[in-house]
């Protein structure tokens, strides 16, 4: 018995390994198998609602759906018991993915149609960052990163003007165009409003009057300089950010605390002190 | 009497404090209240507008409506009588704001349709920007402001430029197009050319003649090479303004002012002062 | 008869101040009264081309037209007799825009409708940056003029590019779509690439094939990736225009031609030779 | 015999001179001559495929599009025998288009509707760019080159995010809509979400429940704020290569190496020897 309690402690820590392991040949190939059954079944969800395709491929396409499923079931509850902490996993943000991907089409036995919620499925894309850890795209990601995280609090900032510029432009449009042409609500007119400030522009609605039209080519205007706002913010920091000047941080002198010297200085040029770079 | 005078200065003072206080805990809540009720507000503006939302609930919009009109109306008088100045906020852009936001509720037993003028309430969500005076917003938002207002001048200039273009590629069009597919006069091809420029594109007018196509393919991509251009702009502003270089300002030196030293510099080079930073 | 030469004479030399100056009173005057007549002739071509203003006010507008043909043909004469070198003004650019913004309206006794061709009278609103010469706005032009120069050769090399693709990838769709859904010829799978490159959009051709809307997210990506070009070249040479530092060029050293001294260096700290500064 | 040989061998190596060489004055006349060719070839393929000028001038463009292609095969066959390793050039980039240029209008004997496949032609175009090898037109691309190369792996990073969102919007767009308004699929979904993210907006599909109004809103708004970050990835690296700090590399110091002293340093801040500057 307690032989039996060892190798299963050992099935579970070389599983740990395989799954949430990367450096192992045999956590590589996992984590590859993973990927393509993860793409596989994107590519499977997606096809399942083009109807031509469906009628004719039905039957492979559930049955390699039931398989799919069977095969993450069985990851899932491998990545339950081989972690230490298997709650933590579960009510992570991965853990929920994970379970929510696999349980609709359990769900589509007592639930009909319920396994159109295997969309959440595409979720599971997000891992495919997780598996894809080459050290050069984690390094731009992670200045993209630090780029946008520079950036959120001005985004922010203008997000709120903009919103509330739109609810203004909306209401305004709604008055002047009286229900014409599409304007027929004020969140109707508000979602034109950003249809036409993100220079998106569908057509689905357009203004009819002149002054409608009028007012709507003061809003394409605006939103022309508008856009240049979160472009100027972005750019901003991800100059700053790859900028080779600032993107490596100096040790300051251990003499005065100087961290203005040239980056190739040997001395410092305030006190004279020599400088260690590590 | 002197009593109730004195009861009613110190009546005025303490509602001085909480609507335009935000110190005390009773000038935050109310501020908080404040911000609930104009959002409720505009959002019940909007609901007013959507047919199916209406019929169905038309009794409770209207009283919630005069609920908060009532409030607003106290909220006025109370800012007016509470002021040192009361002129000055009355003929202040928020007290105009204020008091547009509460007539159209009035007005409507002598005009009928008049109501449909509390749209004009959605401009009080701009009071938010003041009740959201969060140090870390406001600092972001001037930051902004100040690119935005430094890039001013050139914008400008720009606008005037794009203007005169759309004014002269709409009157080209009118006369390519010949009134066909919707260029029925200038002012309509001054507006598809700035849906065009602005690469809004709504598809509600479109060239159908091969020649009208080619010149329309030409501003699309002059719009291209033009969208460029405020980006450029504010993108160099928000970079000077968000550079720690620029964003931190040297103390003059103490000896002829000078404010150019290098950031490591330990004496003025102008006139060999010792800088004592801090 | 010599006192009539030099009556003549005289009167020349006062137009000429009037008409190309813009220092006297009369001067400033003049180009303010010809702004207005500018403004106006453009709004009335414009609104000679709406048909129900035309019908209520063709009258008036054809009067006014005729007016104001007739002064800006009083202007032109003046302006050839009062310029030393008549035909140094014909035959430059304002010159020709001048004669042809009242060569329609005579045109229109012989050719019928051609007085359509007036719409030419627009470009006489380039005149108005002529007339509106303050110096912050001249200022601001000339950073923008120098910036757009200054990027012209890349924009020329980048649009070289997305020709030749529009090229390519037009007569792809061409093929691929297959005469559906309006991809006609191989000159309209250009034009649509254009469309679908600038992100214009406007909808009145798009894919209707699988493959075909494939392709279309990819032209989409792919106009997201190219649109980051224009805009980085116009905000390099922004961001260096604007630049404080290199808006200001130095004058070299005399002693030893070093340029890079600061701004606010008043000796060389090359050879100690003094920097005398204009 | 040997004469002949002889002959043959002067004769390859003139026509490769001619054909590869550029410094001849026969090597740029065949350039242009080429040039033109590739345009007028580029040209009759467009205009082919419209109906109107195809049933006009038929005879012309067939007889045209033969002598063009027998042209082409002069000139690919003068290609092959005069350079010294033929299987380069056929296997090369250039020697398959040459190859795909020429090959359907011979191939349109045997199978009917493949001369369509000249449209290939279109890709000679890229030759354009070898032949105006114009030195400032050369530096511009190289600078621009450099600037997307140095971008290419922030750009991957971006793009891969873009993709994964189009896929997971897609998909919970598809739910949303209910197959209503054109997401009758998934795939169509995920066209759609491309279509939106990158503001092009056909609006050949358009949602039309408030829900999918509203997350289309948060979409736009997205898209907004992404494009931000491909234009903010570009400008910084052309900020970069345009700078003409870095754009100017400096000459190493002769005794250790250095490259990073002050742009006026007269000696190595490293070792202390004397840097000659030219």
């Amino acid at each position: 018995m307690p032989e039996l309690k060892s190798k299963y402690a050992r099935f579970r820590q070389k599983v740990n390994i395989v799954i949430y392991g990367t450096s192992t040949k045999a956590g590589r190939l996992f984590d590859l198998i993973l990927l393509g059954l993860i793409l596989l079944s994107v590519f499977l969800v997606m096809m399942d609602t083009v109807a031509g395709f469906n009628q004719k491929y039905h039957y492979y396409l559930v049955l390699l759906e039931w398989i799919i499923t069977g095969l993450f079931t069985i990851e899932y509850i491998l990545r339950i018991i081989s972690i230490n902490k298997p709650f933590k996993y579960i009510f992570s943000f991965y853990g929920i993915v994970d379970f929510l991907a696999i349980v609709p089409m359990y769900l589509s036995f007592f639930v009909v149609g319920s396994s159109i919620l295997s969309v959440i499925r595409s979720l599971r894309l997000l891992r495919l960052f997780k598996i894809l850890n080459h050290p050069q795209f984690t390094g731009h990601y992670f200045q993209l990163k630090q780029a946008i995280h520079a950036s959120k609090g001005k985004i922010a900032v203008f997000i709120y003007f903009v919103l509330i510029s739109t609810i203004i432009i909306g209401s305004l449009m709604y008055v002047v165009e009286g229900k014409q042409s599409g304007f027929t609500s004020i969140p109707m007119s508000i979602y034109w409003t950003i249809v036409t400030l993100t220079t998106v522009g569908y057509g689905d609605i357009s203004p009819a009057t002149p002054l409608g039209q009028f007012i709507a080519s003061f809003v394409m205007i605006l939103g022309y300089g508008i856009i240049a706002v979160p472009t100027g913010i972005v750019t901003a920091e991800i100059a700053k950010k790859t900028n080779p000047k600032n993107s490596n941080p100096k040790t300051p002198c251990s003499e005065c605390g100087a961290e203005d010297y040239p980056d190739n200085a040997n001395f410092c040029h305030h006190c004279g002190h020599s400088l260690e770079k590590n």
